[in-house]
């Protein structure tokens, strides 16, 4: 994978991109909508790429090496094959969700062990088999397993944390390069920073990660429940310690106005459930502000979700048959919401990058800061 | 409305014609999916049309009528626009549903009283108020009010039903042809021949009900739990005695092995939740039987679903995903299901036209007759 920068913003660390996956071009910045069990829920594939042209999704380790099994995965001839989807797959490590999902977690310095949330069975990841599992699904870009601690975290817990996460991401790179020379692979390896919100930790985990020349490199531990402000400050302290010449991805946020607030901190890419989840449960981000479907308000609005939006559900659909699909139970609504709200996000980081690319970055940062959501 | 007949089989009583409607010609016999609550469960509009080539489906009145309401539904200018369907739609009665969901039914000469199965409430259906329902949705081909007993029905309550269903019908088309003089629709109505398993109460319908020369006429009452011999013989008969220039539609029905078998008896219009219930449940049709995709055997199937199936879902996913996707729950895979089941049907559908117009019905008869599903 090779990463090129075309623009940067001369005001903020804002910067446009381009990553050149296996599975095609990723233009940067970008948000990956979340395929967790490799299908974005509701969405069918030829949507997401047809309509919505999203150039990558990101996919659970944690979840689809318990179900359905990475060596079926495998069998059935990678991730993409499995799921019709031929543009780029990044997946996690796992490590979040082991963290955050499963049960009587022990720690040691070879890995994890978990049971699974579906069967209380037992089961391992180490640094090396989070990325043979990764290379089994033949994602694009893979994440090395990492601790991600709870937040608020204690100085000492998230210093023990994240050494460990350098030593696993030394391990699994040591793994990973040993594989790729055994046979040329099409995946990147990203080792991901941690430290929770202690700069001193998250300064020492990039400085140490930085070491490892990766393809790029993710921040994680953040989204985790710590105010926005910190974790903008932690990405943004963060980010200036990475290769520049790398893509830096903050998993798992964020709102639609927080995109540009990491865009401007010089993150390039980023991952959240949020258009999705809140889609199903009824919360549709407009460029004005944010519609709750099922409020008296829309029973009878004959208009879209939004009049500038140019998605499928937009231009085909009024908040009073939506409202009417959300009361009624239908899974309709859930296609018609997820529709929507994703393509609000990728719309919004197109928007950002074309922003970047004219120069104009630091206007549209100062225009989408004061909307409300 | 108007029907035309192109072909009619020498042999059984099958015929192949075309139903110009306001939104589009439909040829029969056809299959309408059912899209209860104005949309056809977790399937597009735009995939029901430009993948399925879908020409009509079917939406029913009692659902529609509680909820949203026939009024909002007019209001947002009927119920092709509130669902972004233009292609043709039929609408029940809403009897069957009052008669099998809703409680405390209260049936007088001028209609049922019924209560809501949502939140209680108590409504009123007449013969008068469900053609009035149905022209505010706009609805292509709309029901008159019938009365639809349950089976087995002893001989004197299957009269009465009768009876006053032919009562209602006459009632409910002096009610549409008065409101056809004030303004002219573009709504089709058939009355509902009723009279259970009974041959001489089916007769005497058909009989009374051919008198309204009416557009077309539908079989009622069939479907409700008797063996599939009874309700071919009684659509048999009932067809028989039906203006032979009138499309006649079996409401209800059926299985795959099922269509051909009404259509060699006459019938050109059926209807049934099946394939989309059984694609949600993930029983799956396919040309030589029935998929169940939970079973273990799927488990690492890299077919399609039916190899000779032209849809998306089988032009795409194998067995061993689609069980992934039915295991974790997920809507796409209701999605994915539906839209090859309704393939299924809706070719199947195709396959006896093509039949009929050349000649070779029932050779077709006879193969899928000895199919198993």
């Amino acid at each position: 994978m090779r990463f090129e920068i075309q623009a940067e913003c001369p005001v903020t660390g804002a910067r446009a991109g381009v990553l050149h996956t296996a599975h095609g071009d990723v233009e940067t910045p970008v948000f990956m909508p979340v395929g967790t069990q490799a299908t974005v829920k509701g969405v069918l594939p030829r949507d997401l790429a047809e309509e919505l042209d999203a150039k990558i999704i990101l996919a659970n380790t944690y979840h689809l090496y318990l179900r359905p099994g990475h060596e079926l995965i495998r069998q059935m001839g990678g991730l993409h094959r499995f799921m019709a989807w031929d543009r780029a797959i990044l997946t996690d490590s796992g490590g979040f969700q082991v963290f955050s999902l499963s049960d009587l977690r022990r720690i040691t310095e070879e890995g994890v062990l978990f049971r699974s949330h579906l069967n209380g069975d037992a089961h391992m990841f180490s640094p090396e088999s989070t990325v043979d599992v990764q290379l089994a699904f033949g994602s694009d870009i893979a994440m090395v397993l990492d601790e991600c601690p709870a937040w608020p975290a204690e100085f000492d817990l998230a210093a023990e944390a994240m050494r460990r996460t350098v030593r696993w991401a030394r391990a699994g790179f040591v793994h990973y390069r040993r594989r790729s020379e055994e046979t040329p692979l099409n995946t990147a390896l990203f080792p991901i920073v941690q430290g929770s919100m202690y700069k001193d930790l998250r300064a020492e985990c990039a400085g140490a990660l930085a070491e490892l020349d990766a393809d790029g490199y993710a921040i994680g531990g953040l989204s985790v429940g710590e105010p926005r402000a910190l974790s903008l400050e932690m990405a943004e302290l963060t980010a200036k310690l990475l290769p520049v010449d790398r893509p830096r991805y903050v998993m798992g946020v964020g709102m639609p106005d927080e995109l540009p607030q990491y865009v401007a901190r010089g993150i390039d890419m980023m991952d959240c459930v949020l258009p999705s989840r809140n889609a199903r449960n009824g919360y549709l981000f407009t460029t004005t502000g944010r519609v709750v479907i099922k409020q008296t308000q829309y029973k009878e609005d004959p208009r879209p979700i939004d009049d500038s939006c140019p998605c499928y559900t937009c231009r085909n659909f009024s908040r009073a048959y939506l409202r009417h699909l959300f009361l009624a139970g239908e899974i309709t609504f859930s296609t018609l919401a997820t529709l929507h709200n994703l393509q609000r996000y990728l719309d919004r980081m197109r928007e950002i990058r074309q922003a970047i690319l004219l120069g104009k970055f630091p206007e549209l940062l100062k225009a989408v800061s004061e909307q409300v959501f």
